[in-house]
């Protein structure tokens, strides 16, 4: 074990320096979180497929627990149950989005370097137009459950259910909880519960009270998380580590347009429609999920209905919840609904991410509407929601309660919807008479590869180094 | 699957291309063998321990169902089912066995190249002064079930449960359920059923009636395997799919000195006693298994009892048999005992490698006993049987029955019981007081890795490339 702890330090090491400003010491957090055990036990997994060039390289490191699609590299890092799927990595040809003229010279790779990534998922469509074939994670330490989400990173520090989506970040602390989806970031820390979204047509913002948060995803003072959401996903834990005991499944009975991922927890009286995925690790219990609609990784949906086209992104969770029609559900949004207090949302309507519902009674939101923040009752619904066809018309500024909202509102929601037709699009949720493929079709066919470490010697916890070419 | 059938196809060209004098067609066995379905779903697997130098190398191959350990490196060969321990690989500064001054230069590798292993076991103890650091098998087909025990090959074909152990072969045929340990052949022929063994000193021949062996193993037109030996295999396939549908299976409760590898069969009432070792695919069935002793690859022990000290080869079975302390069972034995029909072995007897007892009314065979050959009856035995005191005297010849043996008797059984001490040493049989550590002791800490081919495309059924270092 000797060498996996010399390597934590280093990286612990690595990442200070890069946030020597901020006096924050990383080690603390490291020392912590570790299950030395579950590390040695955890297995990791690759896929294999046609449809996905073939290049893994893995170094000095331990990668237990994670699942590699794509091209990947990790190299001096501990990767504890990190997602890393690289099936939305560029193409040599490609052109970077909004970037027409510098198409890639190579196939895009995830590169993960001196890292530390903890229960965290890695999404791939990133978004960094100066380094297009190389999507890359350095000296960055990330705690449970946070998300990067196509987002590069360089000496940075994610706290637990952090998600930083489709930007760059260099030498930055991300809060617990917090949403940023900002562009190129410079030297910043992010409070705690800050969602924040910004471009050059538009800027939202908005702050958790601190006591909700705490009650909701706090940390303690060596930064490990506590509250309602951690417990709720620690619960369910254990039904994750079923999935990993067997090696071939028996396949959930599903259309012939959809795809349960074999490492998805399915069960009760689950329904699946067409054209559905549902992604590895994702959780639906006595659920019925609609045609078109996806539940990706780290999604949960409980004794709840999606009616169709709904994306409920990475980290949602939908409980005695019924949503509506074309109704997207953002990251890490919590909709805790009771048997005696549903959450219903109308058709087309935007929850925005990290949004947390916890209602004592019923709620019902219409059609067509953007809710976001902390709504426990009918009258804080009051201060978070606005219909879409209002927002569209704000053109300087807006504030709502604790939100505040600046730009072209009609420019925000394009971009939203936008994006909501291509994450159906990119998953085959419209596909129909063979055209619209997406990775509900493709996904079909993987086989998975599954690599362990040493468990004795000098080399103890450690992988070996492998590296995977066609 | 185009790319896979091209590769056997290049196989199949490159054996007959060695085996031209012989006019034998490998085509007509590989075109009627191949389970292109199972070699699709079934995965392989290699062990990583700190005991053993690490070095996978596959390339454009299928290698489904195989068991790697130690350093090997696989290129444009199909390989399906095989075992191929590389527990014994001999070490940089090693010296090969009887070649003092010529110690290696490198770690010794198995490298299978244009070679088609089906269903086979490679054990890595190999012999060729020539080739010290490469154990090399290439242009060879082998059939179902056949045993490579420490042979170099080029240009081969090894029919159904033949054994070639501890020699070098090339362009020969090697006949179904022939055993031959004899130093170095070219452009040999050696028909079905023979036992043949021969170096300087002595030399031992054994040939199976045709009608005896066709009836036990024989092979039809395509060269195919039938037979009673065949069927006892194939009855039992089933009960090893199971193991490989589990990733962590509750380990057999057996003394801390004594391993039982994960991927072997035990099951009814099974005892194991102290420093015994159950090799991957082995399968016990109701059966006690006495201190010291050990059941290697592809052996079955079947309502029998091991006093001690017993080794039991690869290939070996045991039914209603009772064998005595420190008696031996050679490669392939079949002692097929009934109910009603035991088999009692003394101690410290010899059952030579592909010897088949299959008695109607009980057979007990004294101590310090030889026995070959095909016994069915008390008669049989008669003229299958010599005392090794007995056998120690002879200094030219002796003819027994079929049996031809020729050369000096003591240096004959001193060989063979050298050899056994060695495995017992090897397999941690001697272990006591932390001394004497071997294969029982190593081999509890081992993590596996799990590797897949392509499920679609081009590729389908060919693996990736794949390189593993430490």
């Amino acid at each position: 074990m000797e060498q996996l702890k010399r390597l934590n330090d280093r990286i612990v090491s690595r990442v200070n320096a890069n946030l020597s400003e901020f006096e924050f010491d990383t080690e603390n957090f490291v020392s912590n979180s570790l299950e030395y055990d579950k590390m040695l036990k955890f297995y990791a997994f690759y896929g294999i497929t046609s449809q996905h060039p073939l290049y893994f390289d893995f170094k000095n490191s331990n990668i237990a627990g994670s699942y590699f699609l794509g091209k990947c590299h990790v190299g001096r890092s501990s990767i504890y149950k990190s997602d890393i799927r690289g099936d939305e990595l560029k193409r040599k040809g490609d052109a970077i989005n909004g970037v027409e003229n510098l198409p890639l010279v190579e196939d895009e790779l995830i590169s993960i370097k001196d890292s530390l990534l903890y229960k965290t998922l890695v999404h791939s469509n990133s978004h960094n137009p100066e380094s297009p074939e190389e999507f890359g994670i350095r000296n960055t330490v990330s705690a449970h459950y946070s998300n990067i989400h196509g987002s590069t990173l360089e000496g940075c520090f994610l706290g637990p259910f952090a998600t930083v989506d489709m930007m760059n970040l260099h030498s930055c602390i991300v809060g617990n909880f917090s949403y940023v989806q900002a562009g190129e970031l410079f030297h910043r820390k992010i409070n705690p519960g800050t969602v924040w979204i910004r471009n050059s047509n538009f800027e939202f913002k908005y702050n958790f009270k601190k006591e909700i948060l705490d009650s909701f995803v706090g940390v303690n003072e060596t930064y490990q998380p506590r509250g309602i959401i951690y417990d709720f996903v620690k619960e369910r834990e254990q039904e994750y580590e079923k999935l990993f005991d067997v090696m071939n499944l028996k396949p959930i009975e599903t259309p012939d347009s959809s795809a349960v991922n074999r490492y998805a927890v399915v069960r009760g009286n689950t329904k699946i429609g067409e054209n559905v995925l549902v992604s590895q690790r994702a959780f639906i219990d006595n659920s019925i999920i609609g045609h078109g609609s996806n539940a990706q990784e780290n999604s949960y949906i409980i004794n709840s209905s999606l009616a169709g086209l709904n994306v409920t992104t990475h980290g949602g969770k939908l409980i005695y919840s019924n949503i509506g029609l074309e109704t997207y559900i953002g990251f890490n949004a919590f909709l805790n609904g009771k048997p005696e207090a549903s959450i219903d949302i109308g058709d087309g309507c935007i929850v925005m991410p990290h949004t947390i519902i916890n209602p004592d009674v019923s709620i019902e939101i219409p059609e067509n509407n953007l809710i976001w923040g902390y709504i426990s009752s009918k009258e804080d619904l009051e201060s978070h929601i606005i219909p879409l066809d209002e927002l569209a018309e704000i053109r300087d500024s807006l504030k709502i309660g604790k939100m505040a909202f600046t730009g072209n509102g009609s420019v925000f929601i394009d971009v939203f919807q936008k994006r909501i037709k291509q994450v159906l699009l990119a998953n085959g949720a419209l596909f129909a008479n063979g055209e619209n493929c997406g990775h509900a079709q493709d996904g079909q066919n993987i086989s998975y590869n599954i690599i362990q470490p040493y468990t004795t010697g000098t080399l103890q916890g450690l992988y070996p180094s492998i590296r995977i070419k066609p």
